[in-house]
């Protein structure tokens, strides 16, 4: 538990003492603090937003996510020949971005109450505020129209998050040059969206507003989007993507953004490949090159830390600074993915580490699994075939249609696209027959993912998935069948089995 | 490979040897064959219908599960005020029921040729007519507009499927009285329509008729609907379904039912618990109080076997008639639940009996999941609370609302009920953590149910499950997170544990 004496008290006016301070309150903060109250530690947990939840709910994910379906709902519901086909007759549907922006902010609230009440029943102390450290074990809380006071406590985990990262020559007014937070909380839809950055917040965005009916422009500096991805997988995402209406502009970079007299921006870009220049026009731009962890405000310089302590200088085993072993970051301010699966995992560590725990509830997060949550969705998870190549595994592969699949053929209507057909690619070890990697193109691909990564998690085989009965009929016996292709296929031409 | 010998060849006029016959070409016909053919056996197919697929595709799930899908998505569009919340104003919707069929029709066609380009690829002949035994070795095939023959076969796979029990009293007519199979080629949407039945199939069609503004009463003569169900499940169920406009007479007994000159239906009905008898009125009346095996046509009896044969018979572990065991019978004919997923499985142990084949496809079938397609669906797999204490097997639960899951609350619209909210319940051995139950409603119970099942049937203890990183947001994080739970909360009261 620490030792008491540790803590120097050189301040006058703590206002109180805390085993565990949590600085932010997203699903990293929120998990840490309710580990850490329900092992017996008196805990307290600071955030400087209305709603708790952090960007993940608030301008991230949850907006995201919802804004991705009912734009969806919207698209499908104006495909009105699709849908009288299979029986329903509609008329022309209209969408008013008011109104969901309106239930979207309930929602938010909603979910970010079930936060509070969580964090109260376990006699969490919530302060709503910022945070900025004094010494190494006390921290400064304001809260708006109080007078700042100084908290104490053994541990602080600091679950700050992220934010998005600027561009040179391209200032965020969030008028008409936009972040990716600002964009789930436009109430209108602009009629030229221009999106810098081809990832998966790039793409999720782009997805919501050309479903709503925008023209939507992608610029990538990359020759490809979403570099993660298995390159099969990426390249019949951006054919899927263009044939809803995207378009993509790679090997591209933005090097300046000016509105006009008429309030049309000019975006000069610059192709990589011919080296020219040129003036692309359009209503909005957002900017979503990346996110950065978010430190500022929290004055960590007058403790003697900078950025790169979270991020190089951290023992994994305990989530804790090499510097001061007490101080834990966890989630976006740390390496890795920016994901809350990866936040949720390093709360556990963390309090697990200051010794008194016995939950069991870290996982396996090597390989989290991903999903893009455009329509059909885009799900991975372990290794792309580009990673087993380059790791010299020899692997077998097993490539299923989902246009074959019982379940697929009954859920209907769905638009025809006759350049990319959903899949469910499977790649397993030649030697041991192991779930390496699983990669997919389908409407539920965030449920499929769970068994992909139950299989690739868990180690295990073929051999094992082939013992499972799956329910029928559903789109999951397709991850079965390609998992009996892999098996049924010889290893991967141009990979050389070891033997 | 079985003695040539063996066959005593009695008949003049043999059109055609082969290694194996398979009579049916449903879900198991259709994977005997297959199999047997890849394993380099020659092989033919005999089938009476229209379109390959079997009461499963033409008759079956696959109509029951579209039109259960459109219905929804009917209901669903006709909440004008639930949309517009969302976002999307629409007018309000129609259902057009010829449309729909026809729609159906044609995908029933699509996927019978599906099968058919398989068998044919894998050098399947096909016939298409109807069989009959002449001796253990010889089938007669008669094919529309053709004179009969004979085909003689080593191995013989009976997959003839089941046909819907008839009830005394309620003669089916397939206009004013039909079957199930009937009920789902309607092309018409009848005003008041009665289900005799409350088990899965009857319930399905309920749904369906529901959706689309029938007023629908299930008559069942039990005390509750669906009998395997784990108790606490099948009450929500049931409480879903009323809240959905569904009305239910249980214990009730349907005595007799006549048409009266104005053409409506009066139904005489005895509730076993008052014994009270009275009249119920309506437009159509369905039969689906179970199937049975159907061998009619098949003269088994011309080689000396009875129905009873084809039940107890049988060995398990090579699908074969103790009698002949050459003769395989797989499928609705056998013992046991009459689904598409055990019938495929038997396909694989009858032809791996035979005795050259290297496949690995045959999983632990003694728990299949099983799925209600209603909306919400409803999901369960493995041991019901029920069973558990019946079986002496000291068990912990853990019980999640998807009310709290994020992914859960970004899809919308929902309708509100304010007597069930869906839940997972996971159900765990107390003495190995193993994962013994899991019993689901959500609106994506049927690709959940696959990792509940491959938990299940795999062994996986929570602690395994509790390793594996799932997507996020997903409706998947909650059957992790009842896992968790069913580990923290101690074993369920009055079950004790054997020390």
């Amino acid at each position: 538990m620490g030792d008491e004496d540790e803590i120097l008290s050189t301040m006058e006016d703590i206002a109180a003492v805390y085993d565990v301070l949590v600085i932010g309150c997203g699903p990293g903060g929120f998990t840490a603090a309710m580990q850490a109250s329900q092992v017996g530690l008196l805990t307290a947990c600071v955030d400087q937003r209305a709603s708790l939840g952090g960007a993940y709910l608030v301008d991230g994910a949850v907006p995201s996510k919802t804004l991705l379906y009912e734009s969806y709902l919207y698209r499908l519901l104006q495909q009105q020949e699709l849908i009288e086909q299979r029986g329903t007759r509609l008329f022309p549907a209209k969408f008013d971005m008011q109104a969901a922006q309106s239930a979207l902010k309930h929602n938010i609230e909603e979910l970010g109450n079930v936060y509070k009440r969580e964090l109260s029943k376990n006699n969490v102390t919530v302060y709503k505020g910022t945070a900025a450290f004094k010494d190494p074990h006390h921290v400064e809380i304001a809260q708006r129209g109080m007078k700042p006071f100084i908290v104490e406590a053994k541990y602080i985990v600091v679950a700050t998050g992220s934010a998005v990262i600027q561009c040179p020559g391209v200032a965020i007014d969030n008028d008409k040059i936009i972040s990716s937070d600002k964009a789930l909380s436009l109430d209108y839809i602009p009629s030229r969206f221009t999106i810098m950055g081809g990832g998966t917040i790039g793409l999720e965005i782009a997805c919501i507003f050309n479903n709503l009916g925008s023209r939507v422009t992608i610029v990538e500096s990359q020759s490809e989007i979403c570099q993660n991805m298995d390159n099969e997988l990426a390249s019949a995402t951006k054919t899927l993507l263009q044939c809803q209406g995207i378009a993509f502009l790679l090997d591209t970079r933005v090097q300046l953004a000016e509105a006009d007299a008429a309030g049309q921006l000019n975006v000069t870009l610059l192709n990589k490949v011919s080296k020219k220049t040129y003036v692309h026009h359009c209503d909005v731009l957002m900017v979503s090159i990346g996110r950065r962890p978010l430190l500022k405000g929290l004055d960590i310089s007058s403790i003697g830390l900078d950025e790169r302590d979270f991020v190089e200088n951290v023992d994994v085993q305990t989530q804790s600074l090499l510097k001061y072993p007490h101080i834990k970051p966890i989630g976006d301010v740390t390496l890795g993915p920016m994901l809350a699966l990866k936040a949720e995992e390093q709360a556990i560590r963390a309090i697990q580490s200051i010794g008194c725990t016995g939950s069991d509830g870290t996982s396996n997060c090597g390989f989290p699994p991903n999903v893009l949550y455009c329509q059909p969705q885009i799900g991975w998870v372990g290794y792309t075939e580009e990673g087993l190549a380059k790791a010299r595994i020899p692997y077998q592969k097993g490539k299923v249609l989902f246009s074959q699949n019982v379940r697929y053929n009954t859920l209907l209507p769905r638009e025809e696209n006759t350049t990319v057909s959903p899949f469910i690619k499977v790649l397993i070890d030649s030697r041991d027959m192991k779930i390496l990697g699983v990669h997919m193109i389908n409407d539920d691909a965030n449920e499929l993912l769970s068994q992909a990564s139950m299989a690739v998690s868990l180690g295990l085989t073929a051999h094992d998935v082939c013992k499972v009965p799956f329910p029928h009929p559903s789109l999951s016996e397709s991850f079965k069948q390609a998992v009996q292709l892999a098996m049924a296929n010889g290893t991967s031409p141009g990979v050389h089995v070891r033997e």
